[in-house]
Parts: structure tokens; C-alpha cells; sequence
């Protein structure tokens, strides 16, 4: 084929995958206004508008015309001509197609009807603290699952092809040193931090907050950092979350307690953290499968990044606690700048892991990637679940729950299938730490910043060195180009030997 | 073909267009979301996303299986053993592909290029009130249509066919004769008016109210009506509409006016009317063409009959206006109630069609018919428009425009080609007079209704009557099965006599 035949395909496949990422946008923006007020009779038929848009979006994914257009493409005489980030659009393309492709479309369909139902299924359990009633659907979906795996193949470990669906690249062996590393260090410093005398007051934070109180100062904090108002908005939802509809839309949600003072705040800086990702990617990905993060381990270093290093660091307090307290007018006279930041600092080992303070964050992590690791390598049955979470609650946490309730059925996840994300969450507490240390030596000055308020080198710095990119690079090329390094789970363990020595005065 | 033929031809249609309705219904929420908050950076990206879904939508609307399908359901032996509603689904459904067919794609790709750019000049050119930088996109619009119009046919008249397309089967000899007797008596009517000793004090109308109130009371006053606030919910933007994007999902907004009472509340009142209408169509039409209103003008005749001959009504404001007094602590303290009903019935002659009075509208409506008319058999040239219609406004209204921004250049409609819509407005009054005659047979006691607080028997009234038929009945149809006759203009004209005989003391 000509050049003139390369340059036609090569057009073509872009405006497939934009038209693609047309019917994606258009499904985000019906999920973010379901759960942002859709008048709830309109929710019935809005969902089949959702499954058509979907089902549409399915059958061009897997469609004969995209094999076609792959295959001509990833010959290495055309392959080679591509630029690096059309190899990588390329490359990932090929990788969702062969994902989707090797699902044969009625063992797809089966799978989606069970996840749905499981969820529904899950709530009442979880409501009604009743494990066998959500254990039969458990138990289809891990079976799915390990025929998926066995569909699309694995290396090493079945539970490695489930984690590269969230962190691509990632494997059990790499889990098993970080995690390893990190519990080794966590556990006892965990052990001092409950054995110091030096526990923080904490009372304070639990007065009555008026809801637009917290609102206006959730949306000052935002623009401090850099989050663009022009570019999104804030709405409220049960559950908070941020979505990235296009770089120019990145819409994010929080939750006000009035009972609260922190609640509110910390859910909007972290999804203020997803959305400055999603705000600053640059635009000439827009349209194509790289226009999003790249991994969800990355994305959750850059929400734990500015929720926790940042926005509970004591710079941050000595600059915002005066703004604080002129917010709550009168309801923080009392109470000193320093004992208001070892207060959100506080580490309780709890049994909710969305309730968990930032170190033992990680270990209700662990709990859930050993349970899976295990379930994939069929060294557990899903019947043995309850008996092995409360174990290892136990275990890593020293605490065990009163029913299944608030121990095994506590997390959405494994009803919707999504064996494989849980690790993201501390993968990204790994990466935050290990990017600051570098921050650090970039911007020496980086305490200073923060507590002059002066967020904003910090957001261009994320900006330059990870949120442009997108998907352009992977996870392993973010860490390395930014840190030197592969993940290393020593920079978290020495930020957190600092950070709470310091503050239990251990 | 066999029975089992036959049943799946006709499974296969109804899911085709369900399909569609999924379409539609997608990019109406995206509308609506561009218009209540969307973040303006997205929007360019956004725009695409509306772009590729109503291309697809198009696509659907004119390919080789709708002909098929359409081929094959027309056919006698199969239309006859359609039900009354299929057969319906069917005929709407071959009238809207025969008209997008007849176009040339290339034709109409060339002719939505026009009109968007049409619609930018616009707003430059009233916002400068310079005629000449809008006309020659107007002309080709105007020639536009008169070319598809020969493409799709037309009896009698030209602007038949355009006319047909907001109401069906509406024709310039019935507007002639309608709108004719209407200014008959109107244009008398309204000299008498201005001339007479007893003009309402209006004064009070105009201070400063809260818009937190103004928004409250505005809800109140929904509620009242029968808005389904689970099937829908109210917004602020600068341009009040309704959309209904399902009948479990229509919403409605309205704009806050500062000084003036009246501008929010019977904005709300109106598109509340348009979307009781919406709310109230059967469930059993979900998904089918016929799952919205069946024209125009039955559309404006429910905003309408609510916003005027129920809002604007004396024993509305008995009931009301101690709730408007308390909503607004104080401020109308002094103002008995029957000068505040006279107040919010003020005639006065105007340049502006959407500010104008129940009664002038009708003249603003009848100046753009005439232009319109005459544009269309090709009687006047684009070029001599702001001439003929400052002579029209001076001969049917009596005030000329300072210049072509209040005047020719007032309204969007022509920018994007919708020629034939303004009728509708006015169609929507005599509509509404002529059924209010008919819910006074039917409902007694119809003040008292009202007086008493009492709208819902009102509104189910209508829903049985008009609103869960949607399309399913054309407005002839719905018109003469509520009133027993065709569209007749002397019952606007009586209500004109007797409300405004009343209110003036003629």
C-alpha cells in the first residue's frame, strides 16, 4: 500500500477511536447527572439509554472494521512509521481489543446481568450483615473471573492479569515485595504510635458545621490549588467522586457532614487531586484512548498526594488554619493551629477502610490483596472469606468486626467483578511519597510554598511531569521519568516514620 | 411472508426506533447540561460529542433498513394489521424519512453549516442592530428552504409545507381566515383599551425582591399545578425552556429578575405548562416517535393556558395572593389584590414580542406570519424586510423600532431556518381559549377550582383529555375530540372581551 493508503488508514482509525471516545463522554456525562439530581422516574429509561450508547460503544470495539484497522496498523512496515504516541494509541488499542475480543460476546452479556444483580444482592447483605446471601454471587462472579483469566491467558499468576487491568504491568511478585516492605515497617510503628502518651485532642472537630460554610471553604481550597472553574464544578453526592468528561470538563462531587469539619474538605481536595490530573492533560490527546491517567495507582498518588502530604501537612496549617477559623467564625477560637493539625492526623486503627486515617489506609489493603491473590490462585473458597478477613483484620490491624456487616460485605467492589483495584489505592499512597521526595530536590523551597500558599508551582510541576502525559506514558515510565526510580515503598515508610515520629514524638 | 414474519418485522422496527429515541434523548440531556452549567471549556469538545451521536441519528433516520422496514409496514396487507397507535408510529415515521430523504446529504450537511454560522452572524447583528451583516446569510436560508421546499412538494402554498412541519396539516388559508378575524377584533379591541380612563397602577411590580424568594414561591406555585418534582426539577438559566427528555425526566428553568415580581413566576408557570404536558403522556408511548407533543401550537396552548388563563386569572390571585404577600414580608402590604391582578394584566403596545402582553402577542405573531407568507411565494425580497416589518408594526401595533436590532433583527428563529414556528404562538392562545370553553362545560365549577386552590382536577383534566395521547392523535384530532370543533378563533376573542372588558371597564 502507498504512503497515501497508510496516511487514509491511519485517518481513519483516529476517527474511529474519536467517535469512540464521543460515545464515552456522552455515557460519563449520563452517569455524573444520575448521580448528581436526574429526577429518579426518569433513572428506568435513562438506563436503556445508557445500555444502547454502551452496547454501541462494545460492538465498535470489537467490530471487524477495528480488527482490520489494528491488524494493518501493528504490521511492523506500518508500525514503525507511527510516532511514539501513536504506537502507544495503537498499542493500547490492541490490548482493549484483544481483552474485549477473547470474551465470547453471550459469556460477556451473562457476566454484565451478574454483576448487576450481584450489586443489588451485595446492598442487602451488606444491610442486612448476611454473607450467604451475597456469597452464591460471589462465587459466579470469582468463577467468571478465573475463566477470563484463562481466556485471555497469564504469566506467572492468574491474579496478575487482573491487576494489570488497573496498574498495568503490575504483578503479584512486585505486590508481595512492596506490601512485604511496607507491613514490615508499618505494623510496629503502628504498635508505638497507640503505645505514645502524645495522643491527639480531637474533640473539636466534631461541633455543628454549617453546610455553606464548609462549601465555601472547600471551593477557596480548591482554587488554591489550582483546580479550574472554567474547566469544572462542584456538586454534592452521597458518595464523592471526580470524572474527567474532556480535559475541559472535569466535574468533581463531595459529601458535607455537618458534624464534620473535615469530612467535606479532605473528600474535595482528594478529588480535587483526581480532577487537576484530568484538567491538565494535554490537549493534543484529546480524542484518543491516552486522553485519561494512566493508571489508577497514578491517578490515586495524585488525590492522596494533595489530600494527605498536602493538605495535611503543617504548612498547609500554618497558612490555612487563620482562613479556617474566620470560616468557622468563633468555632476554632480555642483551639491552637497545632493541635488542629495533629487532630486530622490522628491514627486509630478502624475497621471501615473508607474511615481509615493515612497509615492504616494501607493496611486494610493488605487485608483485601491477600484475599484476592488467594482467591485467584484458588488457595481459598469464596465460602472461607469471612473467616479469613476477620483473621487477617486481626492480624494486621488488631481489630476484628462485630458482622460481616462492617467486615467482609463493607466494599462495593467485588460485586461489580473489580478483583485487582484495591491495590491502587496504596500503590498510590507509594507513588505520592516517592514523587514528593523528588518535589523535594526540584523545589527546595516546597514547605515554603505551601505555607506562603503558593500552590500553584507545585500543580505546574505535577502538571509538567505527569498529568500531560496521560496514558502517553505508562505507570513504570511516570515513576522512573519522575523519580529515577521504579516504586519503591521506602520513601512512604520514611515519610511516615517523620511525619507521626514527629507528631506522637515517638 | 408468514404471521411470525410479519410480528418480527414489526419487533425489529419498534426496537430500531427505540434505539433512536436512546439518541435523542442523550443529546437532549447534553443540551440541557450545556445550557444549565456545563463548564465552558468543554464545550467545543462537548459540541463534537453532539455531533457524532446526532450524526448517527440522522444516519439511522434515512438508511437502506428504515426504508425497508418503512416499505414493508406501508404495505396495505401489513399497515392493516397494525393497531391504531402502530399504524401512527408508522405514518410519522415514513413522513419524517420521506423528508430527510428528499434532501441531498450533501445539501443538508451544507445547509447546518449555514445556519450555525447564520446564528453567530445573528447575534452580532442585532447586537450592532445592522441588518446588513445578517441578510445575505438570510437569503440563502430563505433560498435554502425554498429549494427543499420543491424537493418535498407542497399544495396550495409554499410555506405550507414549512408550516406543516411545527403543526400538522396547517395551512395559509386557515391562518389567513384565523388570524384574520383575531386582528378583526384585537386590533379594535386595543384601541379602546389605550383609550380608556381606567389604566392599572403597575408601580409596585417593579422593587427589589429576593431571588431566594422569587425561587421559592415559584416552586410553591408548581407544586400547586401537579409538577412532578421526582420526574423533573427547575433551573436558572439566562433563556427560560423545558425539555422533556422522558416523561420520568422533563426539565424546566427560569431567570430571576431582581425588580420585577412577575418575570420568574409566570416563566415558571409557562414552561411548567409545557412540561405538565410532557409529564402526563402515557408510559405505553416510551420509547416510540409519538412520546412527545403532537405540534407546536397543542404545546403553547398548555404554557399558555397556564401561564394566562390560570395564572393570570382573578381567582388565581384570590387564592394566591397571601401566599405572594407573605413570601415577600412587607412588600405588597399596601396593594389590595384586585390591583395587583389588574397589574399583571397590563396592555401595552411594545416592540418586543417576548415581553409583550397576552393580548398584543397575537400582533407580533401576525407581523412575522406576514412576512413570512410573503417571503414564501416570493412576493417580498430579503433585502426589503426591515421596511415591511416596521410599516407592519406601525399598522397592527402602532409603535415603530428605533432601530433593526428591536426591531427585524429581534428574535433567533430565522437564523436557523425555522420558518413557520411563530404561528404557534398564536395557535397556542386560541387553542387554549378554545378548550378552557370546553373545561368550563365539563368542570363546573372551574373558578372555584382555582379560587379554592384546587388545580389538580385541572390538570387531570387535560392530561386525559391531551397530554397522555402525545402524538398519538394529531392537534385536529386533539382539538376537535376535547372541543368538538376545529380551531376557532372566536373564543380568544370572547375571553379577550370579557377579561379585558372587565379589567378596563369597557
Amino acid at each position: 500500500m502507498t504512503t497515501n493508503g497508510f496516511i487514509q488508514k491511519l485517518t481513519e482509525f483516529k476517527e474511529y477511536l474519536k467517535i469512540m471516545k464521543s460515545y464515552e463522554e456522552a455515557v460519563g456525562l449520563i452517569y455524573w447527572d444520575m448521580r448528581t439530581g436526574a429526577p429518579k422516574k426518569g433513572i428506568s429509561t435513562r438506563s436503556e439509554v445508557v445500555g444502547v450508547l454502551s452496547g454501541e460503544l462494545f460492538k465498535m470495539s470489537v467490530s471487524e472494521k477495528m480488527g482490520e484497522m489494528l491488524a494493518y496498523l501493528t504490521e511492523q512496515d506500518h508500525f514503525s512509521k507511527l510516532d511514539r504516541i501513536e504506537q502507544r494509541i495503537v498499542t493500547e488499542s490492541k490490548k482493549d481489543y484483544d481483552r474485549s475480543k477473547r470474551i465470547p460476546p453471550q459469556k460477556y452479556q451473562d457476566y454484565v446481568v451478574l454483576t448487576a444483580q450481584a450489586e443489588s444482592a451485595w446492598e442487602d447483605a451488606k444491610h442486612q450483615s448476611d454473607y450467604a446471601m451475597f456469597q452464591p454471587y460471589l462465587e459466579k462472579i470469582v468463577a467468571a473471573n478465573l475463566e477470563f483469566i484463562d481466556l485471555w491467558g497469564y504469566e506467572g499468576h492468574k491474579y496478575n492479569t487482573l491487576l494489570d487491568m488497573y496498574e498495568p504491568g503490575m504483578t503479584v511478585a512486585k505486590l508481595d515485595q512492596v506490601f512485604g516492605a511496607l507491613r514490615e515497617k508499618v505494623v510496629p510503628l503502628l504498635a508505638a504510635i497507640q503505645a505514645s502518651p502524645h495522643q491527639p485532642k480531637t474533640d473539636f472537630l466534631k461541633q455543628t458545621f454549617d453546610k455553606e460554610k464548609q462549601k465555601k471553604f472547600s471551593l477557596y481550597i480548591l482554587k488554591q490549588m489550582g483546580y479550574d472553574f472554567e474547566a469544572g464544578r462542584l456538586d454534592e453526592t452521597v458518595h464523592p467522586f471526580a470524572t474527567g468528561l474532556n480535559p475541559g470538563d472535569v466535574r468533581i462531587t463531595t459529601r458535607y457532614l455537618l458534624d464534620d469539619v473535615n469530612s467535606a474538605l479532605f473528600g474535595t481536595i482528594h478529588e480535587g487531586g483526581h480532577a487537576l490530573y484530568e484538567q491538565n492533560i494535554s490537549k493534543d490527546l484529546i480524542g484518543t484512548p491516552l486522553c485519561t491517567g494512566t493508571s489508577m495507582g497514578i491517578h490515586e498518588s495524585q488525590s492522596r498526594f494533595w489530600e494527605n502530604m498536602i493538605g495535611r501537612s503543617r504548612p498547609f496549617w500554618k497558612r490555612y488554619y487563620g482562613d479556617l477559623q474566620n470560616n468557622y467564625s468563633g468555632q476554632f477560637d480555642n483551639v491552637p493551629v497545632e493541635d488542629f493539625y495533629r487532630a486530622t492526623n490522628e491514627v486509630k486503627p478502624s475497621l471501615i477502610r473508607i474511615e481509615a486515617d493515612e497509615l492504616t489506609y494501607n493496611l486494610h489493603i493488605m487485608v483485601r490483596y491477600e484475599i484476592e491473590k488467594e482467591l485467584f490462585s484458588e488457595t481459598i473458597r469464596v465460602a472461607d472469606l469471612p473467616e479469613a478477613w476477620n483473621e487477617k483484620y486481626k492480624d494486621y490491624l488488631g481489630v476484628s468486626p462485630a458482622n460481616n456487616g462492617e467486615g467482609v460485605l463493607q466494599d462495593v467492589h467485588w460485586s461489580g467483578g473489580a478483583f485487582g483495584y484495591f491495590p491502587s489505592y496504596a500503590l498510590g499512597n507509594m507513588y505520592a511519597a516517592q514523587m514528593m521526595r523528588t518535589i523535594r530536590k526540584e523545589l527546595p523551597d516546597f514547605d515554603g510554598l505551601i505555607e506562603g500558599g503558593n500552590l500553584l508551582p507545585i500543580k505546574d510541576w505535577l502538571a509538567e511531569k505527569v498529568y500531560r502525559h496521560g496514558k502517553a506514558l505508562t505507570p513504570t515510565e511516570i515513576i522512573t521519568s519522575v523519580t529515577g526510580e521504579e516504586l519503591n515503598p521506602d520513601y512512604l515508610v520514611q515519610y511516615f516514620n517523620e511525619k507521626y515520629g514527629d507528631i506522637y514524638k515517638l
